[in-house]
């Protein structure tokens, strides 16, 4: 193993998705070297955590001292993990003392109590979402528009069912997605149905070269994936954005959750100002 | 505004995702008082982030002082967030000044490098696992079967289309799911189709109460809501997954976010095996 790369153990008494958020945003802060990531979840007894340890020890005897993140609560399975070989940072000991101060509270021992989507009443709501976007995907289910919160419209390909899905998952709302046609690109015809819906419609576009590669890999060398199709639809679509008003997000520079982030605020931000 | 119940800020200068994750898991530590959350993503620049001070200074003259959890690196915008009337809680600060020392390099100060689900070349993998869990979703598609990293199978609303999506959005796995039909129930006939796959098949179950309720929302007072079919359903399922050793878990008392993690550290264990 290149000195230049160390692994990173995400140790968790639960999912591990939080210590691996945490350690990629931490990780990114660095550079000139290289994590090798290694997520151990539901770590909750001591046998799992001496198995963990052992792990760790055997990874630090073969190369670069391991970093590990760890989200664990319980003090006796943090002494545990502490005794490894690894460079071990608990990421949540620093706010719970400043925390407890502030608050005048002590803090309980319980483990997992926030479980991220399933969070109490949520729970459902969430459910209910993810359930919606897919009888609303790709532009059927037009009579259950009236519910949506919001309506991602844009060219074949563009990312419209990971955005409605992502926004289902992480934020329960109702997003639904309407492709715009060929023929409605081909004619600048803005489709009559989303008229009455347009407060909250949302365009996605995307850079036609990206475009291009994407539709190639679904039907390659087809007319529907050549470059100059591309950029017209591209072309297309965005005029037509521009001239109905619609806010437009680009996906070749954003995440899904970058741009789920953005139409969530602008959506509560629109209810605010209605 | 009851003094039991407190403002709770998460301030990003990007999604706000990472910064929610980090406040719940906090605020769960402590028992007492109720946190009242708002999210300000995208704070990127001085005067989003004087726009923010601004409304934590309201809250905090309106109530008890609002706690802030910010994952903003920017050192100036932090220095600004810093003179809220809030009680601040930089959440990366502790661990930037650590690693720096262990990694014997110096943090930069880019924003938003790590995109989560976008992040690099796990991105198309994420889209593509997505666009296998739409097209195998619910029974269909199972010419593909032999791309599946993993297959989840169960009774009807048991959960096994949200637990494809997760898997498929946090993990980038290829999750199929297949329902078990009634009549499959009802001669306890484990799926021929599925014999072939049952090194990467899942079963999920439910207590039979829950899927009452769950299935009273979809079909009021039908027979296939009826608790009496539900918890038979339930019965003849669990019967065929312990006759064919199908590993179970239980959507009833976990997540979609646990089990999601769960069935991806059994499917990575039973690969490092084989």
């Amino acid at each position: 193993m290149s000195d230049s790369i160390r692994p990173v153990f995400c140790v968790s008494d639960h999912t591990g998705v939080t210590a691996e958020v945490l350690a990629h945003s931490l990780v990114a802060r660095f550079e000139g070297w290289e994590a090798k990531y290694e997520t151990r979840p539901f770590v909750d007894d001591r046998s799992k955590a001496a198995a963990v340890v052992e792990e760790i020890d055997r990874a630090a005897d073969r190369g670069p001292k391991p970093i590990v993140f760890s989200t664990i609560i319980d003090p006796e399975l943090r002494g545990v993990l502490e005794q490894s070989k690894g460079f071990v940072i608990g990421m949540f000991e620093p706010f719970v003392g400043m925390l407890s101060e502030e608050l005048g509270l002590d803090p309980t021992e319980a483990i997992g109590r926030y479980h991220g989507i399933a969070d109490s009443s949520k729970y459902q709501l969430r459910l209910d979402a993810v359930d919606y976007s897919l009888a609303t995907d790709d532009g059927i289910g037009v009579e259950h528009y009236g519910e949506a919160d919001v309506i991602v419209t844009g060219v074949s390909r563009v990312g419209k069912t990971p955005t409605c899905l992502y926004l289902a998952m992480q934020y329960g709302l109702r997003a639904a997605n309407f492709p715009l046609t060929p023929e409605q690109l081909d004619e600048r015809r803005f489709p009559d149905l989303l008229e009455r819906y347009k407060d909250r419609l949302y365009g996605l576009t995307i850079d036609p070269v990206q475009l291009f590669q994407i539709r190639q890999k679904r039907r390659p060398d087809s007319p529907y994936a050549s470059l100059d199709r591309c950029s017209e639809e591209v072309a297309a679509a965005e005029w037509m954005f521009r001239a109905k008003r619609i806010p437009v997000l680009d996906t070749t520079v954003r995440s899904i959750e970058e741009i789920s982030a953005t139409i969530l605020e602008q959506a509560q931000f629109s209810r605010r100002l209605s």
